[in-house]
């Protein structure tokens, strides 16, 4: 067998599994998401992640693909197997922004804004940081080290969903005229844990296959440690966030250490096969550190995120991308810095713009009394567990 | 190493990476069978389910697997490999039966069902569509393409419903005297969604391991164009339940969009690997669309399934087999009807006396009292969610 | 391509396939535990979990692989993957030793010990049984044949548990003073299903990946039998814990039926590549049967063992090290037996003094009132359900 035909027959299986990993992912956003709303919101929430899905990877597939990478062919593994790697990036970055906005959000504009954020916004940001490139000799050029995403794809969610929050405003009754912040408690925090964890393990498959080859020593090799050091920060992050939490309030806060931990896992996830194996520690801990500052700091402006979709994704994807250039001698701090300010410079205009046009023709906000009915009546005419009688 | 080495450990690493996907739909369908059933019956579901794997596995092991393809020995990987691959399906064909007749079944009787058809039903259709082949030569001799079982496992559990749901008859109170049909809602939806999406990535282990081989460049694209194939069909079935439901309720009704794409999935299973990229998209719309025809067809028959399977596994197990016959030039339409008819002449009636004999010794169907207590107080003796306050 | 790059390449990969399917048992346990306990206990329980998760793995990557493997070089896969593959067992240890103490344990103490169980004992305990070995050529050198650890895991934190419950004493109610046991029942059964089912799935990489080498012929066959056999064990003990139960109260106990398909997969652990295919099944059920001896067994005792993880990882852990020197006739008894006893003797004092150490300086054991209150309010300060009214 030739060793071409090996390394093919390989990276088309490596990059099958890999994809496989991130599509756990849609369960873990949703799962995580189901469980951090009150339960008259579940269903609306689960709705929304499913089409998000549907939406978007049909949007790649059609046309999405094209705009990136600008061609199908492909010499080091099958062409399918690459499409189908990529697809399953394209849905986080809504699934982001969906998950930040719940609660209030219907879901007719947001299934509109999947279809442009995966069929044209994505596929562009994808374009001129690992892609076809238009950008290729001008000074708009991204030169930035980013190997899964921390920017590409946490920052592009975030931005859109910082974008989206300032159109849409807060749930109504979360913040008194005294600048007070009423707390909403999670309706579930096993769907909260199931879904933190599928999403860690999804992103195995995310940092580890974004190396895009198995099939040489050192391409193992990278892999394997790209996969560790995500997780180290993954682990990381969590504990500096109990710590933290245990410290200011003497308990522990489940919600937060989780988060604390997805913090961390988009910090690393820039650069995760350039680190040793201690450096993920700090990267992490400062991730899940930003996390929990960055909370309060998001609720002080009033952007109402029940999910700590802000904190999680758009502070540690920008943490993430500039700590390469940190913590890797041969990485520019400024070329990371630059990919940070380009990629917000494009994605957040668009978003608010193309937010504020859907927002104009379908309103993106339920009204108060739908809010006080709930998502799931209003939009999909069930209640999640009809059984169970509520408190709240 | 020999080139024929190298094939059989690719080829059994990734049939024990396919057959670990497919072990995800036990709890697929579990988590989408116990969201679907009220409160009271969740347990005895989960009960069923679990029991189906051990009793249909250890019968496959011990005379089913025999039954089905004559010998262990096998020449292209590790004979325990293609043994696991091929023991991961036989559960599926009795899970889709007892989820159609969920809330009213007694466990004794479909454990019995799960042995005959684990250790011979579904061996002989087995036998007969993909290996040793006792029809041979003969006029029943099958000669259709069922890649991964359209016809062989999703209509063979969708015939073993039907004859069952024909003895057993309805739940206590779905149909009134005029003919209507009383709503029972799902008990808990995160769970059906958790479970559709690990059926749906079990879909990618069961479809694309069913391409048989990875080791060469011709299979390691026939098994990523599969996958993708496979998962583009879903997406459109979800995407088509979505419009169609939306169009008539505007609502979106999570259940029907889940079962959607179930639809699609199914239907695409005959023939994923001769598809270009688009016409999934086709056969995963027809599919999606059909599962909202059929459901309230079944209904208007007494036919009552609180899961869809019918819709689902019977209806478009015939449309995606009927379907490579339509889009694959290369294969004959007739060809695909006979392996249609032949499979259901079968299994119908043969479930169908199976059943009645079943019935006659142990009653599958709980009484009225029993199924207005609940099926998890009366076969297990406990509450799924004791601490939840009922409002049914 | 060199057959040694080949070998690499794929046993790298193969190592990364089965953490990945390890550390699905992280959610495994937790949804296991979460739905075992009562609704005010299950945030408590999942917070273990995660800090389980990263203590013991921040521990062993620190200090933890030193102690067993001496050092990190590996010529025959990435030395990133097998530090990984460890790692990914290293919770499992105290997960056990948790599990048991659920529904009165402070968290801070189970930290504690999980940082000294994953830096010390259990790096300890993998150093004399498969790692560097200082004990070689001593009288205490282990020459136990335990492939995936019956013992070097299940025993390891069977011991751990025992020699917590001994310090902490029961749950506040759970024995009356005339003896009587009362039934504290399961608050979630569908999370009790999830969780089991993910650990059965981990298993397969579990013990598949411990073969330690998927690429050669022999290899292959060892992964894909070691698989084999460990789900057969499971199977059996599934059904076997049916029929007894069953047989016993005419009622099917899915908990019961789960712990006994446990019991099973622990009991094949220690031995699944040497078995044929059929040796796993009486292994298994004698394993599940194990299990429901052993329940009420610890009960007289008042063990308070609420998921009962004495009987399913010690006993069986036990019973699984000797089957091997029963069933396979190159196998030593004594020196299995010899295996379990240093295990033990090791395991038991040692976790005993550290626990009774700890438990001087920060008390194990929630007071009867935080008890009552349930732990997720004391050491949490949130409901687990805060909208579900509860009746309990």
């Amino acid at each position: 067998m030739l060793e071409s035909d090996f390394k093919y027959i390989i990276d088309t299986f490596f990059s099958l599994f890999s994809m496989t990993l991130i599509i756990l992912m849609v369960p873990g956003f949703a799962m995580l998401e189901a469980g951090l709303v009150r339960a008259k919101n579940v269903t609306a929430v689960l709705t929304i992640n499913t089409l998000i899905y549907a939406i978007a990877s049909i949007a790649f597939l059609l046309i999405g693909y094209d705009i990136a990478f600008g061609t199908w062919e492909n010499d080091s593994m099958s062409k399918w197997a690459a499409f189908l790697f990529q697809m399953a990036f394209v849905g986080k970055t809504i699934n982001i922004m969906s998950g930040g906005v719940s609660e209030r959000v219907r879901i007719i504009p947001v299934a509109i804004f999947a279809l442009i954020m995966g069929g044209a916004i994505y596929p562009f940001i994808v374009n001129i940081s690992w892609g076809a490139d238009i950008f290729a000799g001008t000074i708009f050029d991204i030169d930035m080290y980013d190997l899964a995403g921390s920017t590409v794809i946490h920052s592009t969610g975030g931005w859109a969903l910082l974008a989206t929050l300032i159109i849409m405003g807060s749930r109504k009754g979360r913040y008194g005229k005294d600048g007070s912040v009423r707390v909403i408690p999670a309706s579930n925090i096993p769907l909260v844990f199931l879904g933190a964890f599928l999403l860690w393990i999804g992103w195995f498959g995310f940092n580890g296959g974004s190396v895009g080859s198995i099939s040489s020593i050192e391409n193992a090799d990278a892999v394997a440690k790209t996969i560790m050091n995500t997780n180290t920060a993954g682990l990381a992050g969590a504990i500096i966030a109990t710590l933290v939490m245990y410290a200011r309030y003497k308990l522990f806060d489940i919600t937060m250490i989780l988060n604390g931990a997805l913090g961390g896992l988009v910090a690393v996830t820039a650069g995760p096969d350039l680190y040793d194996a201690y450096t993920p520690i700090l990267i992490g801990a400062v991730g899940g550190a930003l996390v929990i500052l960055a909370v309060p700091l998001f609720d002080k402006f009033k952007l109402d995120d029940p999910v700590g979709a802000l904190s999680v994704h758009l502070v540690n994807g920008i943490w993430g991308t500039l700590a390469v250039g940190i913590f890797v001698s041969d990485v520019s701090f400024m070329s990371q810095l630059k990919g940070v300010l380009i990629v917000g410079a494009i994605v957040f205009p668009v978003s608010l713009t193309v937010v504020y046009v859907i927002n104009k023709l379908i309103a993106f906000t339920a009204d108060a009394d739908e809010q006080l009915q709930g998502m799931d009546l209003v939009e999909c005419g069930v209640e999640s567990y009809p059984e169970f009688r509520k408190t709240i």
